[in-house]
């Protein structure tokens, strides 16, 4: 059975995962045979966003990995412990802690800073040629590690052009798609998906999701 | 196009809304074409749970609309608000925050007092004959508000033997059923089905909630 992980990065769209994509990237995969492995980073987030008001919650503080526990029910590892040796291919769902909390790419666009350890275990993925799927604004991230390291991988965000144009920035290459379309990257393993950067609604998310896994686990 | 309410209990499986059968109900609604309107109960949550350690976060305290506004989004009505004129049918997801926020089976069993809203929503859709779906424990939500109301709804929890003997205690019918399955009370036009009571996964649960919302989807 192949061993996928998946990088949580909170719960809940604008502090955290979206929540729709990760859900629907775990049943796209339990349905495919994989063997799921939830991790995410133990640290705190950047900010608690109350999901009702829009507003940041004041005062309040979560840990990344403690909120990504709710979605994976309790089983999740702290990413530090996994390597790419433990894992046949990892899959990265978006959300704004994609982009908040796995790097700082909401705040400094292409100049962002990126966790050590999301960026340590991406790197080990890519160098193994093990496949990679990275969800709605989790391409950014990818985009960011990969290019610091002299490579300049495809990616899509979808049409965002000033996302686009900050993926470009970093030495990346963004190519336009629509909510049921992914880029592959087919010299570096990457698979991406626009996603709730474009979705209207959960069908069209998971449209582009359920593809995406699919061809992923042809990689296997 | 069919405007079917999903009632949310916060955010997680041990204090709140089972974030899988929440959203997997959420897809399987759009992709049958309903319009869906997700609300919860403006209250405080009885407590929250750190689902990494499975510990009672002491001294924290969460709000089950502001809690729920994650799966829906920030796309979410305060349930006092709505009426069964409102909508066409009633969908209500598991997880403990069911069973503790929306009413308080989890510390009182049978005897149980059911959230004021809750009760006047379910019993106006009951009374409508409109469609309504509880999944995993909700359904003892729904043995409890229509017991007190003279009816005797046939439900099931999955094969529980403490869950089904106290949903009989309380004046219902508990019929057993495996995971896939769901139980239909034509009387009450009332389906309930097992999800994550008995699921040892998400594609488990997901068979169950997806046929549940299939056939209630018929009945609009």
């Amino acid at each position: 059975m192949a061993k996928v992980g998946v990088v949580l990065s909170g719960c809940g769209v604008f502090d955290g995962s979206e929540i729709h994509e990760a859900v629907i990237t775990l049943l796209a995969l339990d349905r495919a045979g994989a063997e799921i492995i939830c991790m995410a980073p133990n640290a705190p987030q950047l900010h608690v966003v109350n999901h009702l008001t829009g507003e940041v919650a004041e005062g309040e503080s979560r840990n990344i990995l403690v909120e990504s526990a709710r979605i994976a029910r309790g089983a999740i590892k702290d990413m530090a412990t996994v390597t790419a040796a433990d894992i046949d291919a990892l899959v990265l769902p978006g959300g704004f802690g994609a982009a908040k909390n796995l790097c700082d790419f909401a705040i400094n666009g292409p100049e962002c800073q990126v966790n050590p350890e999301v960026s340590r275990l991406v790197s080990e993925v890519v160098a193994a040629k093990k496949p990679l799927a990275a969800i709605c604004i989790a391409p950014a991230l990818i985009a960011r590690i990969l290019s610091q390291a002299g490579k300049a991988p495809q990616v899509t965000i979808g049409t965002d052009p000033g996302t686009a144009e900050a993926i470009n920035a970093m030495g990346a290459v963004h190519i336009n798609k629509t909510v049921e379309e992914f880029v592959v990257d087919e010299n570096l393993n990457i698979l991406t998906t626009p996603a709730y950067m474009l979705a209207g609604s959960i069908k069209e998310a998971a449209d582009g999701i359920e593809a995406t896994i699919q061809d992923l686990m042809t990689r296997l």
